[in-house]
């Protein structure tokens, strides 16, 4: 069990319950993996001394301390098919690209693509993030070598439900005792998951207890879809077959009516707002200002690096802040505060510890980033939340430390040969590419 | 006179005329401020190295190399009052913040403030940058220092002209003989300047040999005071002017219509497009891709710190490019090349270097960039200038070479301490505010 103190660093808390909380100079004490200690009087911090005498000291001086950012929808192992193909119509993307590539990849590609989007979450000061996509079962052993947390969404469609069932029923054992990880059962879309199957998972994420999410209103052909064969949107259609509650993700949300915000909001379901995917595979404009409005839980997600494409939650903040701003034409709109929050107190609900988590305050979950606040692009600081939201990179994250744990120091990942890892993705890809040549 | 020999780099060279070109391994090499090689023949490079036997070595293994990029309008000094004021109406922000921030300011913080804004580009990658904004002629010296290539705009409002266009006497007098800065006059807008005085900027840039820009058509309101006052749009005024002309940046253009684009094609104006500022303070979204369609020559620019709120060239990038695809639901709009020729080969007009910067050939100015490649989020390399566009940052640039000079190496100044620089900063803005809350 660990013990740390990080003396002296800038606090963002992010525990105001309305409006802007304040940052502060104090040292955060952490034992096991909980906060303890959240204070600036010298005697205080003495007497955490004085009681863990052999306690790691970490230096927060020219530092700011964060809750460690959350990414509540992504695709980590797309992160092999990063810039595979960019700029070209959605159906020639998916059928000569995407989807030949991912019925070629082994399990192990699976794992390997994970291990390569978790590296770069961590060294961009993401420490939770949650996951939808094949063979989840297989990944659960290396996001606990990663030391993150995570939700790991088992994602299917018609014609593998049977299957993916099964994998998620060997992950749920292979996730036991790591409390880390939870299971979460993924159909993926109302468009191409029949109105039984979206059920039938449902049902199963209750019989065992598990989350559940699904894409949900991201395109236009989506809502033209659902109108025809359903009469209804997307979002009523869910809550008609009765999977909306507070245990269910809903990514993108692009197209929704007011209706719909109040119905997502009484259902207490969490929203995944994905603005650079959206905008990069022009799918819309996401109404999250009016969704906060409304009340609605919405968080802050990167989506697959095969559409983003990068998984950096500091690129997410800023682009969901500037889109809301300009597409409503108020600057007033999305201010930095509420960004920040939507990018861990609200992605905590996700992550299944509203409140415990993406927050800096005593008995909360020791997910701490520590931010270098000594770059030309951070200087001066006037005012240190919207030097991060607007100004802030994933590289000036220094040390990320999950569930208590330092996993990155000094921008290294413990325990991971960083050149290594690309030479094997180097090699899968070259694998995967030849036998998708071969055979077209 | 430096001789440098980069070996073994992944080159993007920018230099097809039509569509995309490859990138390629090979070596470059610069002879005083001029690229002299560029080859991957080993017997060409031998007897380069023959030739030069005492050229300093650089490897490039592991990394793109790319021509520096291009900055056409910002306002760099006032890095000073980055994240002075967000999320706060335009006038609010103006009248309470920037102005009496500015009116308080001396020669020595305007210095200051442009230091610290090179600072971040170089770091950056940014080798060349169009400035818009006061007391130029008293930072020649510290642009001229720091070694960048550089635009001066002197700006002026109606009250200001006569001392303005004095000191951009003194600043052409201080820029002579120093070929990396040029001198330019930078009328502030068609709102804020009189007809008058717009056409009196033009005439002493004609008579001195300057360039000429000036803000146009970026918000509505300012649309409508045209409309008003002149009955016509801004850029018909100053086309109406005689001031449209290929030594003219228009910056902004988010409100023009066919016409006027037509209009700039012909006058050969260049068009400084700020995505993000226009995001954030919601001006809207010029429509780049039309104007580049219609054969305007669109550059790529971050505009000031204060609204921006950084001088990040990449984010520039990956923002325009989304932004085209998400407000003309066309996700082919603005692919990565195109983007990636605005930052670099378009922006080249701005500088007076059509055709000689912004590109990798043999005789042009040698302004380069080096790109560590061995990061997790430029991981797997399926497409050098996806990778570089939509998943690149301004913390990958490891070297910066400005007119054949090595100005950033293994993300270093040379010769700028940066802990000094903050603390600099840090007591001017703490002067300035004290002074501002006390007249208040």
């Amino acid at each position: 069990m660990e013990i740390l103190l990080i003396k002296d660093a800038l606090v963002v808390p992010m525990t105001a319950k309305e409006g802007a909380c304040k940052s502060f100079q104090a040292s955060v004490g952490v034992v096991g993996n909980r906060i303890v200690l959240v204070s600036d009087e010298v005697d205080v911090v003495s007497s955490f001394l004085d009681k863990h005498p052999d306690c790691r000291i970490m230096d927060g001086s020219g530092k700011a301390l964060l809750p460690g950012l959350i990414n509540t929808h992504c695709h980590a192992a797309m992160t092999l098919q990063r810039n595979h193909a960019d700029d070209i119509p959605l159906m020639a993307w998916l059928n000569d690209h995407i989807w030949p590539f991912e019925a070629r990849q082994t399990k192990e590609d699976i794992a390997l693509g994970m291990t390569l989007g978790m590296a770069e979450m961590l060294l961009g000061g993401v420490t939770s993030f949650v996951d939808m996509y094949f063979e989840e079962d297989h990944c659960v052993e290396v996001v606990d070598r990663m030391g993150m947390r995570a939700v790991l969404g088992c994602s299917y469609f018609d014609a593998t439900i049977d299957e993916v069932l099964q994998s998620a029923e060997r992950a749920v054992k292979a996730a036991e005792g790591k409390e880390r990880i939870r299971i979460s059962i993924a159909p993926h879309a109302p468009y191409t998951v029949s109105e039984e199957n979206l059920q039938r998972g449902k049902r199963f994420a209750e019989e065992h207890g598990l989350d559940y999410m699904v894409h949900a209103a991201e395109t236009q052909d989506e809502l033209n879809y659902v109108a025809d064969k359903y009469a209804t949107t997307p979002v009523r259609l869910l809550d008609r077959l009765g999977v909306l509650d507070q245990r269910t993700i809903l990514a993108h949300c692009v197209w929704v009516d007011q209706e719909e915000m109040a119905l997502m909001r009484e259902r207490g379901v969490t929203v995944s707002h994905n603005a650079q995917s959206n905008m990069k595979i022009s799918s819309g404009v996401a109404p999250i200002a009016e969704m906060l409005r409304e009340g609605v839980c919405v968080t802050l997600a990167t989506d697959g690096s095969s559409s983003n494409n990068d998984l950096d939650m500091w690129e997410e903040m800023r682009s969901a802040a500037l889109l809301q701003k300009v597409t409503t034409m108020d600057p007033l709109k999305l201010p930095a505060y509420e960004v920040l929050k939507m990018a861990t107190v609200n992605g905590a609900r996700a992550m299944g510890h509203e409140g415990e988590l993406g927050v800096i305050r005593e008995g909360a979950l020791a997910d701490l980033i520590l931010i270098d606040l000594e770059k030309p692009h951070l200087q001066p600081i006037h005012d240190p939340v919207a030097d991060l939201v607007y100004c802030g990179k994933a590289s000036d994250v220094d040390t990320v430390i999950v569930d208590g744990r330092v996993v990155v120091e000094n921008r290294q990942i413990k325990g991971l040969d960083l050149k290594a890892l690309y030479r094997q993705v180097a090699d899968s890809v070259h694998r995967i590419l030849k036998i998708q040549k071969k055979d077209l």
